[in-house]
């Protein structure tokens, strides 16, 4: 029972109430009276989801846009989080964690309500957790990883990989003298995960989650919960010109973009005919959405790179 | 910077949404539409809030356990909860771990709803947060730690030390060869809040709060809320015949009892002449209210044993 995965089949035996969505999906969705909340909780551990040497405020700011990215995902509007908190002596530390955290909770106004503050004994790694909790729109789905159907579009909502480049780049398995590396390095310290657009998308979408641990896996995921089988079409994986410059546009490094994860932008399908709907919400909201491949019957995940099928690499993505 | 106290206080700088009541209380209280929802968050740490060798399900009852003791304290109903789990490779402890999980929110009537598994660097001491929420009744006030007048009683639910005498049992700080001890370590080990105590109650209370950290130090923080002082009379700090037969009533033992902690039991104080009204509440729950002091103009916390003056201890509680 040692990995991740046999763990959470454990824990879905003891998780059946409805609200749990059987622990498949990114978030738990509670009625109540007349409200719907939307709950998500993540925790982030040093070199696990963060390195080190990570700047604070830029692991609070994680902390906080990661589970706020589950939020957009489902379509709800952030409405506080709770915070639990490794305190060590170093208080320098724990002050730039706080100014991040304050400045997370300001920008994806998402207000703290509260949590716990714990004092591990010395040599634990630091870890924290957050929950955050939401609001759906009166009357709007919140959209899950099942429901897809056979011919859906699958779509992205932003360039996927600089985070995983920037990631790459700190732990020295790639070098680069160009400025691009600084833009690679902040989107893997900073997700900006687009809360207006998972709202405004929620309405049209058949599945819907956020990116964190590539889409090649979280792809393969949707596809599985909905019973069907996902063809990729790699050359239309958006990449950013930042990630092009240092990582290039061709096979390896989109397979690379598409399987390194932390990218923390909506990943969903839709009916083919909604296209026209969804791409004037993205319009309205000065985004773009970029459609990468499609559901159809079966079940897995198959790769193309300019019509020509690629075999599917042992690694699809990141589990953590 | 370094104690908790202080890392509140700087919590406190962001967390200034109402619902997060100044981050004083034990729960937030969020309004959403007609639904009021109250959300704790508690975390465990190995060698802080439990022992290495304490039995995995244990370790889990816990967990789930001080949860639901703040939304007893707050007159909250279970709702859900959310799982921390920080994974590793002891797959019987886990296996055990979830035992508990599901046999304390099956007792408890929480659903798992949702959560996060990561995989911490090795090293690091086992820790667990939960996140449980609840509604309290339609109508009921949501009791906090301010709202006490000068005059009103404070009472106790239940016996307290026993938890603390388990602990100081099992770090060997105490020996006895009382079959009470087994009952003492048990107290330990899997608290026993009372959800339908707190919910009964909350309409007649002026403040309450549970017992974590020692009836002492919490009656001083619910009288320091209130802008009040405490009287406790530590005759009347009622006891277990388990912990009385090992720990003896006398006024050292009562002193321990009363700052030992870990006790998950409601503290309280309401006006003098709810008194009727509150014992016949409990009375209808199976339970006993103990009157153990009153709240006066002034600040801080003076003890009283058999009607004389006690010099206040160093150390009221645990802070943890």
């Amino acid at each position: 029972m040692t990995s991740e995965a046999a763990f959470i089949r454990a824990l879905r035996a003891i998780a059946t109430d409805p609200a749990a969505r059987g622990l498949t999906d990114d978030a738990a969705v509670l009625e109540l009276g007349g409200a719907r909340l939307v709950l998500t909780m993540d925790a982030i551990c040093e070199d696990v989801h963060f390195l080190a040497d990570d700047p604070p405020a830029t692991v609070a700011w994680k902390l906080v846009a990661t589970n706020v990215s589950d939020l957009a995902a489902k379509g709800a509007e952030p409405r506080g989080c709770l915070l639990s908190y490794a305190l060590t002596d170093a208080d320098a530390w724990n002050e730039a964690f706080l100014q991040g955290l304050q400045q997370a909770c300001e920008f994806f106004a998402i207000p703290l309500l509260g949590g716990d503050t714990v004092r591990p004994k010395s040599g634990a790694g630091r870890n924290f957790a957050l929950v955050a909790f939401g609001e759906p729109r009166a009357r709007m789905p919140v959209p899950s990883r099942s429901g897809a159907r056979s011919g859906d579009t699958l779509w992205l909502s932003a360039p996927v990989g600089d985070a995983g480049a920037g990631l790459a780049l700190l732990q020295g398995k790639r070098q680069t003298d160009s400025p691009a590396q600084h833009q690679l390095v902040d989107r893997y310290r900073k997700p900006m995960p687009r809360v207006d657009l998972g709202v405004a998308l929620a309405p049209y979408v058949t599945t819907m989650m956020d990116v964190s641990d590539g889409v090649l896996i979280d792809s393969e995921r949707l596809a599985s919960a909905s019973e069907l089988a996902a063809v990729i079409q790699l050359d239309k994986i958006p990449l950013s010109p930042a990630f092009a410059e240092v990582f290039g546009e061709d096979l390896e490094a989109r397979l690379f973009a598409a399987s390194a994860g932390d990218d923390y932008c909506l990943l969903f399908t839709a009916a083919s005919d909604a296209a026209g709907a969804l791409e004037r919400v993205a319009r309205n909201l000065h985004s773009t959405l970029y459609p990468v491949g499609h559901f159809m019957e079966g079940k897995g995940i198959s790769l193309m790179f300019d019509d020509v099928a690629v075999a599917t690499p042992d690694r699809l993505g990141f589990e953590h």
